[in-house]
């Protein structure tokens, strides 16, 4: 479940907010969460697709699951780079594989993935629709 | 702009959370912005309205405005009691005040303003529902 | 992994804030990570620690790991129960387990865990403190 | 309090986070004060202060007041821009203005300012350091 290897690998970063450290003096783990969701979010602008479009198309990806280890903390004042790759994409459910680090580093600070299903608009589960998952599959 | 000889004043409290603490080993900032809302959902709890409802009835009060003064930080470990009276009712916008303090406590660590406009599900500006403004009125 | 039948389950409940809802109407997934924070600051009260003395001890708990499933989820206008127990408690580690329902029902809507290790200041792995032990094993 | 005519406005961008929105489809109101944030950070960062060096010299720079006006929301899907510049520096205390707008529009969706006072890493008001003004003063 690691980065390497993997075929189409997204990577983004941008500096630690000050909002999102905790009194331990680093980015509280909740947050990770919120990155990894900037990694998937930059994954899909990449390939071509924004979330708001999916949205926009009668379709919503709720995360159905979620895991993550945390080895280190990274601080205000350093930036962190999200790399996301997609894990499994199923018919009607699709994983995200993410690592943490800060730029510059192979030390990976934390790593997860989340797990998400297809539903329409009205939270019904359904099959990935054929145009995204084409995009997704690359 | 105190919450003394104030007809109606709400009072709520709750303990801080860690994920609001920042590196400083304090309440983030922002966080009492969120606090205030709180008071704001208790206020309007108390009074026999859910903004849930509000909102169903197709009707929003979105933010137009905010102000805070910070003379003191919360911590982890405390609990905080947020006070959320209504400031000013106008037709067509409602400002609530709030001081947020520790409980035993008539120290005001934090205290603010939200203003809002009334807007109907479109977000176009409207005048108060005179259903809510009178339950608000009292 | 559930709650039915553990020797000491806590509970706290509290409202749903606004803010913690996102575009899809429903709480942020990450949300549940501090929901379960708060369950576990409450089980802490509950057995007479407060993680804040933990601190002041010379100790911390980070999170080393995580993990959460989504079956279903909460609403702004609902109230939220979180239900709080060990689920292991090892000379280096300790394991909370969670269930977040909403308040009479048993519908679990989120279900997960959080792992941590014991640390001193610094951030060095040490065993677990004697004295917050013998609390937490009840 | 525009940005118009002033000597030095730092502008930096990024994309909303679907974290930020809340169930009104647009971004939570507090989460502005967390773009101001960034923006002041990066203002900091591009006059060649870092805010942790600040810090590790034993002073900080906590908010005393702020205020905001929202005109109009962003949305998952867009990118905000966030400007930032210097209202008053004074011995004891410093004022930055901020007005957030989408790239490649002039309309601001929101305006505001924090105040911050100096104090010693124990929390006291002091003067100014005379290092780190001479940077802001620029």
């Amino acid at each position: 479940m690691t980065a390497e290897g993997h075929p189409r690998v997204i990577e983004t970063d941008f500096p630690v907010r000050y909002a999102e450290t905790d009194a331990m003096g680093v980015v509280h783990h909740a947050t990770y969460l919120v990155y990894f969701e900037e990694g998937r979010s930059q994954y899909m602008r990449d390939i071509g697709i924004d979330y708001a479009d999916i949205e926009a198309s009668g379709y919503q990806l709720p995360v159905s699951e979620i895991g993550a280890r945390f080895a280190s903390g990274a601080s205000y004042g350093q930036r962190v780079r999200i790399r996301t790759w997609v894990g499994e994409n199923r018919s009607r459910r699709l994983t995200f594989n993410y690592e943490v680090l800060l730029p510059g580093s192979d030390d990976v600070l934390v790593s997860g993935f989340t797990r998400h299903i297809w539903t329409d608009a009205q939270g019904n589960v359904t099959r990935s629709p054929a145009a995204w998952n084409a995009i997704l599959k690359g």
